[in-house]
């Protein structure tokens, strides 16, 4: 059922708008650019960027597969009446208003007359859906670098950081399957949610940004790895996350415990959770703890050597310091005659030798399938080794903690 | 008498290489760049570069300011000697082989002839010393991005990290005023150094990266503050640093303790270290510690009001979420009717209308002299953001715990 709402055969779009930059506007531009059919509803307009915009949804005489709704809050009651009587079940509501101002009821009729027409909402106060497979979403962001298709599922309370996280994955190369700006969940939860995700041939991976959860959060079954990046730990993140989406407060050491009992990933900070998203989309899980650090300086590799000396779950097999005269011969040698099953690649600002071997490094590396994880400190030139890195498939980060701490975290779970 | 480390009236290099890519083919062009006369030394050539090569530096008439030696370990003895007998009172030893390797009688040895002559040494197994003003470096990197001119001064035990955070510090816009790479420390160590730096008009801020301490650390005296990036906090790390240093290990929670009692910010991570840095280069300290957080989306703003839950120094002054339709009008009237010491502004993936009136934003920021500090979460979209914020001399950062955990040690020592 909940698939529908990302491979729609076709979308009506209440509150389409011809002026360049609305809302209204924008969605149905975003609509149109991923080629699923998609009928404007305005009653003051007769066409929008050359389509037939209709006054009202019952004209229509196709069955609609999906609505979406981008209109002032008030008038949502009497269209959603309107999407009961032709039929469709499934709508997504961007407009703003509801219980994130204080207009409970609002929203509580919006749910009455969901149910009496056998309707799933999703949203209201949202930005919605995207299907990293056919690109279909119902964004209203002009310019933003969608992701590439991959098998990262996003599920996220807040739209504007659900927005900017996929900008991210899209500037790192990780691809996503689906993703939902669920807002208000007034109908369709998180739950709902992961339980679909569960059965979604095409997620691998579920990853959730949420600022605070129903007690069904603590019911969740699921066998594919679930990360999340919980905001709203105490009274000051609760008033900040309240104010945009009017919900109740989680105590955090008991959705930790909880997240802990579930063999669910909870991230400390955002560095964390993009990190685990990153390290799982291109490697998966490694197959034991065992990691080696191979580097061409020290510093970075001292400090990782730190961290793992306070991971729970990793064990440091061997650091093998090829030193700053290390050429890609000796990067590959090294990771040859090594067993571990972990090899994080260090690398510090790299002058010849290095430099003028790293086509060959990065052939080398591609042909020997190992669990890579690299880590780089410089400035413009570890930026270019870092792109091709990531065109590896290499997962690269800056921050000696952050790669031990989602490693970590990573075997904890497997 | 170690200014003369930075400004030598000339130079001399024991160990210079008419080959390419050699040690002592690089420090000599780097020298030269810097427009500063410099003696090669090398018995088998006559000429380095266009330049008459000496087959001893006793040969040369003029009195030399400073000696460069970059050759086998087992020679420097015998150079060292005739430096002595020429007159030269500093010399920065590049060579390694010495009590890092285990050679710990071949380093005595060396301070020995030192001390007989008056002589003061950098080294050995060091990358040597780079003065930000007149670009005078000793380095052998060949395509390193130098940082500009400005007010930090960089000490570090390991100088592949050294280098690598000078690239780093380039390519972020933060000025250096001195940087000395001090290796095994067999003379002047980074209590010297520290007491230099003091004293030295030029630099306002101290950041080290060091491996180990010894006593003398704690009897540490300083107006200028301080940022200490300690590795080798535990055993695992320790044996990590031995592999280069052949030092010896201090207890780490000691190290903290000392460091507060003495006003000196230790960091917890590279990203702490770097962000203090930046932090204190661009803006110094805030006259207060209300911090004011302007953002046009949540996560990020709801995160770190999480993380300022947890600060023990920063206060919370207020929260203005201006929502995804925020103009550069709306960040610059919240800035204005704004009190707060410390202003962060949070960027979330800006579609119009700021897309469209960032250079306005950007205008609008310069005219007012506040303290900024910037968080930003999105993709391609962001980085041009951050490059445009860096050249405002406003720093930048992905992560709210980090953005909130460097101004609280800041505001710490205040």
């Amino acid at each position: 059922m909940l698939d529908g709402f990302f491979t729609p055969k076709n979308v009506a779009l209440i509150g389409a708008s011809s002026t360049k930059g609305k809302i209204g506007y924008e969605i149905f531009r975003n609509i149109l650019k991923s080629n699923i059919k998609v009928y404007p509803i305005n009653p003051k307009r007769k066409k929008i960027l050359g389509r037939k915009c209709y006054k009202d949804i019952r004209e229509i005489e196709d069955e609609i597969d999906l609505a979406v709704i981008a209109i002032d809050a008030k008038k949502c009651i009497d269209e959603l009446e309107k999407c009961g009587e032709k039929g469709i079940r499934r709508i997504v509501i961007i407009s703003g208003g509801f219980k994130e101002v204080g207009n409970k009821e609002l929203e509580e009729k919006l749910v009455e007359i969901a149910k009496k027409y056998g309707i799933r909402i999703i949203g209201p106060n949202c930005i919605g859906v995207f299907n990293g497979k056919n690109k279909f979403n119902t964004f209203f962001q002009k310019n933003m670098e969608l992701p590439s298709y991959g098998k990262v599922a996003i599920l996220t309370q807040s739209g504007t950081f659900g927005i900017a996280l996929l900008e991210k994955l899209a500037s790192e190369g990780i691809g996503v399957s689906k993703f939902v700006s669920y807002g208000n969940k007034a109908d369709i939860n998180e739950i709902d949610l992961i339980k679909f995700l569960e059965r979604d041939k095409e997620t691998e991976i579920i990853a959730m940004y949420i600022e605070e959860v129903g007690r069904k959060f603590f019911e969740i079954r699921h066998k594919k790895p679930i990360i999340v990046l919980k905001a709203g730990r105490n009274e000051l993140g609760q008033k900040a996350a309240a104010l945009h989406t009017g919900a109740m407060a989680t105590n955090y050491e008991i959705f930790k415990g909880i997240c802990k009992q579930k063999n669910i990933i909870y991230a400390d900070d955002f560095e964390e959770f993009f990190g685990i998203i990153k390290i799982l989309a291109t490697n998966g899980f490694p197959k034991g703890n065992k990691l080696a650090i191979i580097t061409n300086g020290a510093g970075p590799s001292v400090l990782a050597c730190d961290f793992l000396g306070d991971s729970r779950n990793i064990e440091l097999a061997d650091i093998i310091d090829l030193t700053g005269s290390a050429t890609a011969d000796d990067f590959l040698n090294a990771i040859d005659e090594c067993n571990a099953d972990i090899i994080l690649l260090t690398f510090v600002f790299q002058d010849a030798p290095l430099a003028e071997s790293l086509d060959k490094l990065y052939d080398g590396l591609a042909k020997r399938e190992r669990f890579y994880l690299a880590l780089t400190l410089g400035g413009r030139f570890v930026e270019r080794q870092k792109r091709k890195l990531l065109k590896l498939k290499i997962p690269v980060f800056e921050e000696p903690r952050n790669v031990i701490n989602c490693i970590d975290k990573i075997v904890e779970i497997k």
